[in-house]
Formats: structure tokens, C-alpha cells, sequence
């Protein structure tokens, strides 16, 4: 008979991702329907339409494709290293485009509107988010999907990658809060303490990217939960828990 | 003759620490000038001059001495444990007072101008952290500093209450940049993009404010800088060890 315990634990694991993807999704659906149905709607012309990309893309690109990448090292942590690697890689990539639309299309949109660029925090937070969001990519890329570093630049760097991915993410979704609020009190600065339909939208898609960032950070940080140790991996990789002293780096 | 090594980690904690506490202060000076300088000063008359003491109170409470109540089982990990508690509880004491005049001091001043309460997303972010933050220091003092629950539950609520101290952390810097982007909006909206030194100051808080979280998430998660065991405790608490299947209930 199976243990229980361990049962129940899977259980709650399943609950608890099947739990993000229905706030991640949610998130990138009310960013949709309020530049849709209030905003607008889209279109890639300079006006406001196309600004309205930008929040989707960046929501849908930095927040649920860069969360779900980082979560595929839990969910298929009894998948093969390589694969998952990989997996992780291409969301990752799909995340970069997503953003790259998103910042073309508020870059594009002020150039049209004569808009300053890059003077608000959201401005400041988000260019700090995505330049890094970059290095942290094509670094991961050259460390570990074409190794082109030694195995022990590779060990010190795994924690590094580890947490900054993490960081990176949590700074995508206050970036996000950041232009929620700019963008409501650009556009409905004097009736948004009236608790209009778009202001409560609004304010419930921020605290549903709040949700997901800390279940995020509650399934990649638990320890249950994290990548077990492979016989194989583990034969290659013993030199590097001598050199980290601390978790093996074949568990990121 | 020592081992190079551990010195210049232990160097290196010692650095960031300072790094930490630099950015924690310049955080609580930085606010303290842009409302006493570009923001009329401080008073406490239902005026502005009230809603001053807000952001004064928030970012050295719920940031900079909420950081710091954490990062005390880092830099004392070599102390006795019930004192390093008692200085957590007393630390998050004085945040949990400093949160509560802020929080005073803008309902105050929301009332005087008859302004609605709790409509932006600041404000249920801001509404939703505390609430929380209060939940977890009663938990925190009626779990660990006067133990009324039992070694089993204690243990399963310890690895939650790290967790939650850390996701509040975070949540409290994201809520105060959501306040200094609905205050600079409020103000200065119609000169915000010409760069005025208010907005450069403002934004730079926030910048602060980033780099003290990523700071101090760097340095509570770090492995090497957790508690390490004492034979003492963990001979107290070896049977938790069995029950949490992680990480020893005596180093949070």
C-alpha cells in the first residue's frame, strides 16, 4: 500500500500548481479584456490601441511565461535533466519575445504621442527588469544549455541563476502594479475612488499577479518540491557539491 | 593560520550586511526628505502635512525594520536563539507601532479632506500587508516566543512563517512603490516627464528600495549564511527534523 503521506503532499503539489496556472492565466485574460473592452481594444498604428499591447505582452511574457518557465524544474523534476533544461529555454525565449513586442509597442506609441520616454518608476523598473531579464538568459543559455563554461564557473553560478530568476520575476509583477496604477490614474484619475468597473478590474488584476508571484515563490522555494537527486547527474556533478558546499547543482 | 576561504565569505557577509543597512537608512532618508523638502513638511493636523508621516512610517516600519528583524537570525546566528527571538519579536514590535501612526496618519488626513478610503491598488495592497503582518507577528510570538502549540505544529508552521516573513517583506516594498508612483501622479503629473528633481528623487527611492529587497533576499536565503546547527538545540529538536522532512527547525 503507498505511503499516505507522501500522497497527500503530491496532492497538494498538483493543487497548488493547477492553483498558479488558473492566476496566471486569469491575469493575462483581465489584462485582455480591460486594454480590450476598456481601453480600446488593440492595433499597431502609434495610438493608444497599440499601447495597449503593451500591457498584455508584458504581463503575458514577464509574468506568466517567465513563471511557468522557472515552475517546469518542479514539475518535471523526474523528467530528464536535458529536456526540462530545454523546456525552460523556449519558455523562456517565447517570455523575451513577448517582451520585446510589449516594449516596441509603448516605445512606438510615445514616439507617436511625443510621450517623454523612460521618466516614471515603472519606466526606470521595467527597463531594469527586462536588460536584466536578457543578461539572465543568454548567461543561462551559454552556462547550461551549451555549456561553454568550466563546471566550476558553472556551480558557482547555479545558485546565482537560481535567485535571480526568482528576483527577476518578482520584479516583473511589481513592475506590472507599478503601470496598473499609472495607467488608471492617466485615465480615470477622478473617478477611480468612485470604485468604477474599471478601477475595481484594475485593482483585482493586481492582486492576482500578487497571488501568482507568491504561490510562484511558494512552489520553486519549497524544498520538497525541488528537482530529487539522480544517480546519474549525481555521479558527474559530486565534485560540484564539494565546491558550492551547499545544494547539489544538479537540483536548481 | 585560518582557511582564506571562509574569511573572505565571512568578509563578504560582513559587506553586504553594510550594503543592506546603507540602502535601509538611505531608503528612510530619502522619504524623510522628499516629504520634508518637496512635500511641505510633517505635522499632525489632519492637513498634507499629516499624510507626510505615511510614507515616513511604512518605509522604516514595514521596510527597513521589517528587514532588519528578519536579517537579525543572519547577523547573530552565532547567538544564543531565545535572544535573537527576542530581538526578531522586539524589532517587528517597533515595526508593527510604526506601521500603525502610518496607517493612522493617512486615514486622518483621508478623513479631514474627505477623501474615499481604500480604493487604489495601493491602498489594498498597503490594507492587505499589514492585515497580514499582524496575523504573523501574533502567530510568530504565540508559536515561538511563548510556545503555547505543541513541537508538531510548531515545526509545520515554522517553514511558513519564514516564508510569509520574507513574501510580506517584499509585498511592503512593492506596496510603498505603488505609493510613491500615486503620490508623484497626484503632485507633479504635469511636469513628472521633464524629469523635475522631485520625480528623480522619488524614483530613486524606489530604486533603493528594489536593491534593498533583492539585498536582503540574497542574504536570508543564502544557505551558507543560515543558522548553523547547535548541538544543544538540536538535540531539542531532533524529533522535528523527523516530522518536517527539510531543514531543521532551528535554523528559520
Amino acid at each position: 500500500m503507498d505511503n499516505p503521506v507522501p500522497r497527500a503532499r503530491g496532492l497538494m503539489f498538483v493543487w497548488l500548481v493547477g492553483a498558479s496556472q488558473v492566476l496566471g492565466l486569469a491575469s493575462v485574460v483581465l489584462t485582455a479584456v480591460w486594454m480590450g473592452h476598456y481601453s480600446g481594444g488593440f492595433a499597431w498604428d502609434g495610438s493608444r490601441r497599440e499601447f495597449n499591447v503593451h500591457p498584455l505582452c508584458m504581463v503575458l511574457g514577464l509574468v506568466f511565461l517567465q513563471g511557468d518557465a522557472i515552475l517546469v524544474y518542479r514539475v518535471f523534476r523526474n523528467e530528464a535533466k536535458r529536456n526540462v533544461k530545454l523546456l525552460h529555454g523556449i519558455i523562456h525565449l517565447l517570455a523575451l519575445i513577448a517582451s520585446i513586442v510589449g516594449i516596441v509597442a509603448v516605445f512606438d506609441n510615445h514616439n507617436a504621442a511625443k510621450i517623454q520616454h523612460m521618466y516614471s518608476l515603472h519606466g526606470w523598473c521595467g527597463m531594469g527588469t527586462l536588460v536584466l531579464f536578457c543578461i539572465q538568459w543568454v548567461m543561462g543559455l551559454l552556462f547550461f544549455l551549451f555549456p561553454v563554461a568550466s563546471s566550476r564557473l558553472r556551480a558557482l553560478y547555479l545558485p546565482i541563476h537560481v535567485f535571480c530568476g526568482l528576483a527577476l520575476l518578482i520584479m516583473a509583477i511589481g513592475t506590472c502594479l507599478l503601470g496598473i496604477t499609472e495607467k488608471l490614474l492617466f485615465s480615470i484619475m477622478s473617478t477611480y475612488s468612485q470604485f468604477p468597473p474599471e478601477g475595481v478590474l484594475a485593482n483585482t488584476l493586481g492582486i492576482v499577479l500578487v497571488c501568482f508571484g507568491v504561490l510562484l515563490g511558494y512552489l520553486i522555494t519549497k524544498e520538497e518540491y525541488r528537482r530529487p537527486p539522480n544517480p546519474e547527474e549525481e555521479s558527474l556533478s559530486v565534485h560540484f557539491k564539494t565546491l558550492t558546499e551547499g545544494r547539489s547543482p544538479t537540483t536548481p
